[in-house]
């Protein structure tokens, strides 16, 4: 097998570096020459000069980008992925995407006689470094049974859980759970706040319980300590909800609280929160407060 | 330390019983002669045939009620607790209530010269019967502490978060984080299934990230098998909703998600799930669909 790996941002920089760890034959691409250099300072392995370059002797190929014209642009361009690889290779797309971009690129890669797997990702930057993510994927199962050593490199869980878009609509399960349960902490911690409880110890009491959530785990200290600047941010979390809400839109299928959510997602962005964590649904809530008000007053 | 406690519920019937299984003695009445009667039958101790004669000698008393106007009626009345236990005992009141009526009581208490804790549980039916329910207290220091003997019979976890009402404000807490998670579980199950994935396979990766919860670990299959009919009733959530939200109100606090989700319990109510588990917010969505709406056309 031999791979090559394109997009070394966030998520991309540390998995290409566990696919090399793993001792699996490595190529990798980077439209910032910068971070490509870095990366092949750091793994002794050199970075390719073009998309074209980096896959013309791969027979498996790793994409870990942004958003559906990102995916698309790399992939079915002219000299891109498909256009490059020998005929009969296989395509990962770790980006979080929409479902039709997924079997919209399943059929440009059956054209030039590839297979694609969509197989968008969970964990975050602090799963991609440990090596330690969950893989949504969605293709067909003989594809993705050959594929699973590069999975294992930086992936704990691997699972085929359909066709092509399967991966991408597990994803949105995944984040439309996410959104409504960050949303409860968060009202649950500014109730509480604005209640004068030491939130705290209410926090570690009700952790036990029916209440517990990993967010509630990893995120209500942060939150009640007003620390936003990590994690996965408001601006990547409004894009992937903006797939859901069209996916949802074209099955006729009610998300009243994700759509709701989404809306104080903008809120915070508007506030210059786009950056910040998503747990800073908080933040929207506080800027709701006589206070909140008062201090944009203050401020003009 | 001589305990009385009053209500034989569901949740009481168990608690009432660990206490006697510590070896505390004990005194218990409820309304309901015939709860009583088989309580006494199990336990081999006699039920008082009214609160009065139930409290003579306690020195806490141990209330496990259903709303305010219960708790108020048992405690405050002619021959109620406060006026029939010996003067300077400590009532435990377990019942989720509104804050307000946690403080009113307080203040009636000290009329008679005893003190008052309130002290909402979580945990469930399974967790009184296990004798390991969590309990969200509020009162003096010294009072819970000659207590915790008592609680430590059927609870794990017990702690005072403040005075008196904020147990009651944790528990609201506690139930505004559940409203949201739940329904976040819920849009993403109706999603999920809507989109044609397989679910219990979805749910198996997902629970391994960021979207975990209890609920998710204990609620996602019975939802996606259709099965309500357990756990803690929608009734029982939307009367605490209801204090949430009165509490919230007076305080100016904004919870759109809580509010929302309010909501969709009266529907699931309407939609005669009242008893159903508070899971069954997944009920009001499958409802919201063409096949929902056809079906009630059906059957017209």
């Amino acid at each position: 097998m031999k791979v090559a790996f394109i997009g070394l941002g966030t998520m991309g920089y540390p998995m290409a570096g566990h696919v090399c760890r793993a001792g699996i034959p490595l190529s990798v691409f980077n439209r910032s020459a910068e971070k490509a250099e870095k990366w092949s300072a750091e793994f002794g392995v050199n970075a390719s000069k073009s998309i074209a370059g980096s896959v013309k002797e791969a027979n498996v190929v790793v994409v870990c980008l942004g958003a559906d014209q990102d995916v698309r642009s790399v992939l079915s361009m002219q000299e891109g992925v498909f256009q490059s690889m020998p005929a009969g290779g296989i395509v990962i797309d770790h980006s979080t995407t929409s479902a039709e971009l997924a079997r919209e690129m399943e059929n440009c890669a059956r054209e030039y006689g590839h297979r694609f797997i969509d197989a968008p990702v969970s964990g975050g930057q602090a799963g991609a470094e440990k090596g330690c993510l969950t893989v949504m994927a969605g293709g067909c199962a003989e594809a993705f049974a050959a594929v699973e050593p590069v999975l294992a490199a930086y992936a704990t869980r691997y699972q085929r859980l359909g066709p092509v878009g399967s991966g991408q609509l597990a994803k949105m399960v995944n984040q439309i759970c996410i959104a409504g349960l960050l949303q409860g902490l968060a009202e649950g911690l500014h109730f509480g706040e604005q209640a004068g409880l030491d939130m705290h110890a209410v926090v570690d009491v009700i952790s036990g319980g029916a209440a517990q959530s990993w967010q509630m785990d990893n995120r209500a200290k942060t939150m009640l300590n007003n620390e936003f600047d990590f994690g996965f941010a408001v601006d990547w979390m409004r894009k992937d909800l903006g797939y859901v809400l069209d996916e949802a839109r074209k099955r006729q299928i009610s998300l009243p609280v994700t759509a709701l959510v989404d809306q104080f997602y903008t809120q915070v962005q508007n506030l210059g929160g786009g950056r910040g964590d998503t747990s800073s649904l908080l933040l929207a809530l506080k800027n709701s407060t006589a206070d909140g008000w008062r201090g944009e007053k203050d401020n003009e």
